[in-house]
C-alpha cells in the first residue's frame, strides 16, 4: 500500500499499549530478580517469582505476534514490531535465565556488587517502559535510548569489576565458572535492553 | 518496483527447491550428529561426517545467495531469502561445533542426556525441512514455527538438567568446562532452529 | 518517495566518507591490538591505545546516526546505514573486550599462536577500509566480503587449534578459562567482520 494512503486510513493503536504492558513485565520482572538477591533467604521462591514474569512476557509476546497476523495496518513496519516485541522478550529471558542459575548452580550466598548490577538491569528495564509509553507520540523518545545506552555502559564496568574481583578472590574453579556466567548474564540482559533502544531507534528514524 | 507489477510477473519458483535442499541438508547433518552420539567408537570419524552436511550446507548456502544476486524478480523479499539461508546456515554449524568439540576436547564418554538433547535438535531440524516445503502454499506453516518454538523449550529444559548433574557428580573442572559447553553449543543449535522460525513469520506475515 | 524520484535528487554522499574513518578506525584498533600483544611488556598501556579507538569508534558511530536522522535523502537504505554502523562498531568493542581481559585478567604471558589470531583479525579489518572504500562504486566489492569470509575460516581453524592446545598443555583451570575466553572473543571479533560482510552484500544485493 502506498504510504499516502496508509496515512489516510485508521490505524490500530492497540499496539502501543501491548508493548507498554510487555516492557512494564519485564520490569517487574527485574524488579523480582532485584529483590530475590536483596533477600536470598529462598532462591527458589525467588526463581519461581522471576520465571511467572518470563512466561507472563511470552504470552504479551505471542499476543503482539497474533495481533500482527490479523491486522491489515499497523502503526508502523510490520518487521519493526515483530523485532520489537522479540528484543523485549529477550530481556525478561535473560533475566530468568540469570535466576534460574542461582538455583540450578545452588548457590548459597550473594557475592558483594552483584546486586548493584542487577540493580542497573532494573533501571535499564525502567527506560524501556519510559521509551515505549511515548513511542506513539516519539515525544523525547532517544532520550530514553541514550540513557540505556549509558545504563548499559554503567552495566559493562560493574560486569568487568566483579569479574575481576571474582578472579582475585575466589581460588575454587567451579565457583568462577558458575558466578562468572550469573554475572556476564546480567550483563547480557542490558546488552538486550541496549537491542530494544536500536529498534526503537530505527522505527524513530524511519518515521523522521 | 511496485506491487501489483510484481506479482503479475513470473516469479522463480526454485528458491523454494533451494531451501528445501538446505533444511533436508541440516535435518541429515542433525541426524549425523544423533549416530555418533548413540554409537561414539569412532568419534573423529563421527565429527568428519558431520562436518561433510556443514560443508555441503555451505555450498548451498553460497548457491543461494548467488542466485539471489542473479535474480530480478524473488518470489519473497530480497533480505528476507538472505536472512533464511543464513539463519538454516547457522544451525548446522552450530551443530558441527558440538561435534568437533568432542574430538577437539578428546571427550572418551558420552554423558547420559545428551544424546537426548541431540535428538531434540534433530527434531527441530525436521520441523524446518516441514516448514520450508510449504513455504510457498503457507499451507499450516505456522503450525511448525509453534512446534519449533516448543522443541526449543524442550531443549532449554534439557540443558538445565543436563548443567545441574553436571556440576553435582562432576568433580574435575575441566570436564565441567568442556561439557557444559557441549551441552550449551547443542540447545544453541535449537535457539538457531528458532531463529529460522522467526523468519519465516515473517515473510508469512508480509505475505499475509 | 519513489525509487526513481530518489534517484533524480542529490543524495548526500558523505556517509561514505563517515564509514571509511569508521573502519579505518577499526583497523588501527585491530593493529593495536597485534602491537601490544607483540610487545606485551606493558599490557595497561597497551589497553588503553586500543579503548582509545573503541572510544573514538563510539563517536564516529555516533555520528552517523545523527546524520542519519537528519538527513532527508541517504545513498542506501537507512535501516542498512544504521545495521552497517552497528556491525562495524560490534568489531572494535569486541578487540577492545579482548585486550581488557588480558588486563583484568592479569595475563603475565601470551600464549604461542594468539599473536596469529589477532594478525587475521587486522586483516579482516583491513579488508572490511577496502569493501567500505567502494562502497559506493560497488566496484568488486564482493571480492572484499569473500575474503573476509576467508579470514574468518581461517581465525575459526586458529582458534580450535589454540583451545585444543590449550586443555592440552595448561593444568590449571583458572588459566583455562581466562585463556579460553581471550581466544575465543578474538574469533568472534572475526565472526563480526562477517556479519559487516553480510550487510555490504546485502546492500549490494538491493542495488543490484
Amino acid at each position: 500500500m502506498p504510504g499516502f494512503l496508509q496515512k489516510l486510513l485508521p490505524r490500530d493503536q492497540s499496539f502501543f499499549r501491548m508493548f507498554v504492558a510487555q516492557a512494564e513485565n519485564v520490569q517487574a520482572g527485574a524488579q523480582a530478580m532485584v529483590d530475590m538477591l536483596d533477600n536470598f533467604s529462598n532462591p527458589a521462591a525467588g526463581a519461581s517469582r522471576v520465571e511467572t514474569y518470563e512466561h507472563a512476557g511470552d504470552v504479551i509476546t505471542h499476543d503482539i505476534m497474533k495481533k500482527l497476523n490479523q491486522t491489515f495496518i499497523t502503526p508502523f513496519d510490520r518487521e519493526d514490531i515483530h523485532e520489537l516485541a522479540s528484543r523485549i522478550d529477550d530481556v525478561i529471558d535473560l533475566v530468568d535465565a540469570a535466576a534460574t542459575r542461582l538455583v540450578t548452580y545452588r548457590v548459597e550466598k550473594i557475592r558483594p556488587g552483584v546486586l548493584g548490577l542487577a540493580t542497573t538491569v532494573r533501571d535499564a528495564t525502567a527506560q524501556i517502559v519510559a521509551a515505549v509509553r511515548v513511542l506513539e507520540e516519539e515525544d523525547h523518545i532517544l532520550d530514553h535510548c541514550i540513557e540505556i545506552n549509558r545504563l548499559e555502559n554503567v552495566a559493562d564496568r560493574q560486569c568487568r569489576q566483579l569479574i575481576a574481583e571474582l578472579f582475585e578472590q575466589e581460588k575454587d574453579p567451579v565457583q568462577i565458572i558458575k558466578w562468572k556466567e550469573i554475572i556476564e548474564t546480567l550483563e547480557f540482559a542490558t546488552d538486550k535492553c541496549e537491542d530494544v533502544a536500536n529498534v526503537i531507534e530505527t522505527v524513530t528514524l524511519k518515521n523522521a
